[in-house]
């Protein structure tokens, strides 16, 4: 059975990545890790805590199938905790990732998020909450970008698990350029970002906070588009920029 | 001339609104801050780490207006700062807030956004940062708002001196109501959020990320709009659903 310990060590990134797990915690994370088919390789619960009836049945349930359980006392799971009023639940699962093969062969009303850098966790996990709601695919990333930070995935609210997780960087993404239009932003960009027609499917490429796009992002682009923005203000946050853009996409695919 | 005690102490709210101050850092927002007209009680310095051509000319100037200054060192002053390397320059400033007669006979292009809570400050920052690009006119706030939260000021990126900011609840903002358009964001809303047409002054009235409008909020609408989502998932995050709506508003009136 995994330790305390051994849950904390999932905080770093190494760690995360040495072990291909994650921890996530409270009774919503647990419900959607569940209901996309996460591998859960342990159950952490506080059990004077578990007052969801949801939760304890879920977790009635895993411990049935076999899934291993740690106990722990409140203020032993205050210590992997990132909230303020922890719910004394969560679990240790498998990152998953999706083959670059699933990029090919795309639906017409595709659409991909891909990510060479960022520098704000939270912003992505944000980010990646709009993917879900405008029902894009999932990210395409390159190895500095960590979808499984804590502090990401808390962000995300749950909606990580809905998107495909792809390892790619910008440059492995060409040969896919018969597929897709990569449509990618910046404030210099010739076009409105209104003015392009997002009728087949979309790679949307943004750049880091600070560098915004690498050569290699600008020479993987079709379209350059930008964000008109009046008066002294020169950037917006980037989910912000990602979430406008991917919004317009979505609009003009869904006429209301 | 003012102690470290005493900047430190900008850190609490109540200390902020009693004093009417506030503490920001960096080169960036102090050359916003002179260029908004704010009035400086204090510039904070790490002389040493003053490299900025700038930044020195800036301070030359306000040393010679009679600011002043205190000199800190480096260690003391990674104790005001809320950045992983401090630019070791920054400034007292004063509190600046607008009065509600300033929402009267408002031009035809004017927009506001109304809050009477937000959980978030980096969120709130983020929005004002938005609001900004789409050439917002500020913020109508209640008291329990803190625009001047050190993590707001922050996530502003210095848009916040371009905002003006207003204390008023939504239950005080009904006179205006013959001026106004008022337009809240629900999820349950019966109209797509870009089916109105905002070709009148807009308020834009959004409610809480843990609860929505307020019973208060929701009868001072005129129009409830909610944004699309697909799948399952139930919500955005509330800086990126107020930057979508006010780029949808921005957008209609300044047609590509």
């Amino acid at each position: 059975v995994i330790t305390l310990d051994e849950v904390l060590r999932l905080r770093d990134k190494s760690a995360r990545e040495r072990q291909q797990r994650l921890f996530v915690e409270g009774v919503r994370f647990l419900i959607t890790a569940v209901d996309s088919g996460a591998q859960l390789d342990a159950l952490v619960v506080v059990p004077s805590r578990l007052v969801s009836p949801v939760a304890q049945m879920i977790v009635r349930r895993l411990k049935r199938q076999g899934v291993p359980i740690l106990s722990l006392t409140p203020d032993e799971f205050a210590r992997l905790s990132l909230l303020g009023e922890p719910q004394g639940v969560g679990a240790v699962i498998k990152q998953r990732w999706a083959s670059l093969t699933q990029v090919a062969q795309p639906k017409r009303d595709a659409l991909w998020l891909s990510l060479d850098e960022v520098r704000s966790p939270g912003n992505l996990g944000t980010l990646l909450r709009t993917c879900d709601a405008v029902g894009a695919r999932g990210l395409l990333c390159s190895p500095h970008v960590d979808p499984y930070d804590p502090s990401t995935v808390r962000a995300t609210m749950g909606s990580l698990f809905s998107q495909r997780l792809v390892r790619a960087s910008a440059r492995e993404l060409t040969p896919f350029k018969k597929h897709y239009a990569f449509v990618g932003a910046a404030p210099d960009a010739p076009h409105d970002y209104r003015a392009p027609r997002y009728d087949r499917p979309v790679v949307l490429v943004l750049g880091s906070e600070r560098h915004g796009l690498s050569p290699d992002q600008r020479s993987l682009c079709d379209t350059l588009v930008r964000i008109p923005m009046v008066g002294r203000c020169d950037s917006l946050n980037l989910a912000i920029a990602a979430s406008v853009l991917l919004y317009e996409i979505h609009n003009q695919r869904h006429p209301h």
